[in-house]
């Protein structure tokens, strides 16, 4: 890709916007500085934008901005949203991928607005039936794409498959040296176990395997996520919204346990400071802001959506995580992959 | 209850069986040694359990044993297990509750055989459909009930109400000084998420509220199972296993990354000795040992499987469960809450 990737980025969604938004394309900028392919397409209050921007000196003349007033508020319906949100900063910023070729959007707002928005604007993918959410997820060798994460809660065989076939390309993009593993979740790792529609995905899958899109490794349990034998990860969006949401739920209890047990009394204290750089080192191992972003696969174009809630790191690694899927022809890839399950069907 | 409470044990179960059996059952009875009104059923080679006896001086006079020299095998499938296992220490330990009268079964041997043996002997309960497997799991305030963990991988609205009286019932024979806190796991804490089962088994258990056996608090998501606000979460086995066995994966991979920052350098080696009792303490809050032991609910008697691979700690834990279970009535709770469930259908 010769030209620059660009980047359509709507500044206003999520808290302290376009404070953290700014911050976070900053520190993006900062952290990659050896390279500059890129250009930020910035959607928000021009004048708001432009008051923030001299905090932030690493911005320079890579971007552009698109003044857009209007906000789509974490309070309205999706669908007051939509009626209101034409000409939205985030509305403009999926938009500018058909008007502008942007390669990628990103957004803190609300993920239901978000995601309707995009269907609307971007369409699906032929034969897609249904858009997934898929997210990042750490584990012991390094990193899983886990998908559906909850934009469909009642999900047929086809969609899994191609659930699979998208995580797939997703997962190349990202890390195009690995192998991607795909495993379904299961509540047991023999061929017997689970529902009629994992057992029948599960032959989908084994024939779809000598495609190379990915090597099928079977059912995996919900305590294998975090062993990193498998890395793209496939269930419907109802289990997965469960089981992304408990581990989160695990991991702060856990780190609340510790921090409490560790300023108990005076040793313990004490023994904090000796401990200081080890901890600080397993926090940022595991700092989920890291692994901020989510994307939203089965759409013409790439859309990812930053955690509402997130500060300017959280944010940062979002632009990088768009930057990465664009670089990485995400779409191109998704395609490609989808057609082989198309020519199994045609096959059978 | 001024009978003394009679506690059947198969020692043959799990891994290093029936030493680590006769291990737990020692400590326990170490632990509790301020009581002595309960006895113990010992169902398993009678010359091994001897042999072995000699080195758990707190086992005393308060245990008969029943020499049974059949062992139902991990290898074997249910319905094998079955056909060869009757006068088994696994079968023998459950008939006794309807032979001999003992108050609860424990066993440490595989869950399948030991649930289908469970529903042979002791039937279902009048109006309960399905039995479902009920665990414990820590939150920030104390203890959750959750089920199902695994009996059922799809529940009907009639099934989830059941659980939910069952898993209240468990809850009070467990904290008699606690109030139940009921949830329904879902994705979202609005009503209007979810699926069409999980709307409409809100609705009923909005209505069963009034009867005072939970206090009815909604859906939560999978982050606030820890929380503490609710203490008895509902849920279908497929949803409720791959929470648990994620949750189970994320503490896991987080001690270990802990373990590794803790031990990565001369430093922070140091650091360990200084953090060492504030750490022990937080692995011991933690100790999934301390939560061993799942229930069988909704067959006319109650049955608790210790986890296999646990060791003596871990079973002991287990003994304290099946003492506590009988102690707390709940086979009388159980029933008192299901015909709540059967008034308001007479009443609709």
């Amino acid at each position: 890709m010769a030209e620059k990737v660009k980047i359509a980025i709507d500044l206003m969604g999520g808290e302290n916007s376009p404070k953290k938004n700014l911050e976070g394309i900053d520190l993006f900028v900062k952290r990659y500085s050896n390279i500059n392919d890129y250009i930020f397409y910035l959607y928000g209050d021009e004048t708001k934008i432009l008051s923030e921007l001299k905090n932030f000196k690493n911005i320079k003349n890579n971007y552009k901005i698109f003044d857009t007033k209007i906000i789509v508020s974490d309070e309205l319906s999706a669908i007051s949203s939509i009626k209101k949100g034409k000409n939205s900063s985030m509305w403009n910023s999926i938009q500018s991928q058909i008007d502008l070729s942007t390669d990628v959007t990103l957004s803190a707002g609300n993920t239901g607005v978000l995601l309707v928005m995009s269907k609307m604007i971007l369409k699906t993918l032929d034969n897609v039936d249904k858009p997934a959410l898929a997210g990042l997820w750490p584990n012991e060798k390094g990193m899983n794409v886990v998908l559906d994460l909850g934009a469909n809660i009642e999900c047929s065989e086809k969609n899994l498959v191609d659930f699979s076939e998208m995580g797939s390309a997703l997962f190349k993009s990202l890390f195009p040296n690995e192998k991607a593993k795909l495993a379904l979740l299961n509540i047991g790792s023999e061929e017997i176990k689970g529902t009629e529609l994992l057992k029948s995905t599960f032959t989908k899958l084994k024939q779809l395997d000598q495609f190379g899109d990915f090597e099928f490794q079977g059912y995996i349990e919900g305590n294998q996520i975090t062993k990193g034998n498998s890395n793209v990860i496939i269930t419907d969006g109802f289990t997965g919204n469960i089981a992304l949401k408990t581990a989160e739920g695990t991991a702060n209890f856990l780190t609340k346990t510790l921090k409490k047990s560790l300023s108990e009394n005076l040793f313990s204290k004490f023994s904090v400071i000796f401990s200081y750089f080890s901890l600080k080192k397993f926090k940022d191992k595991l700092d989920p802001r890291k692994y901020n972003g989510a994307i939203f696969l089965g759409l013409t174009g790439p859309v990812v959506k930053s955690h509402g809630g997130t500060d300017g790191l959280g944010f940062s690694y979002s632009v990088e995580l768009s930057y990465k899927i664009a670089k990485g022809n995400l779409i191109k890839k998704i395609k490609e992959n989808l057609s082989h399950t198309k020519n199994l069907n045609e096959k059978v």
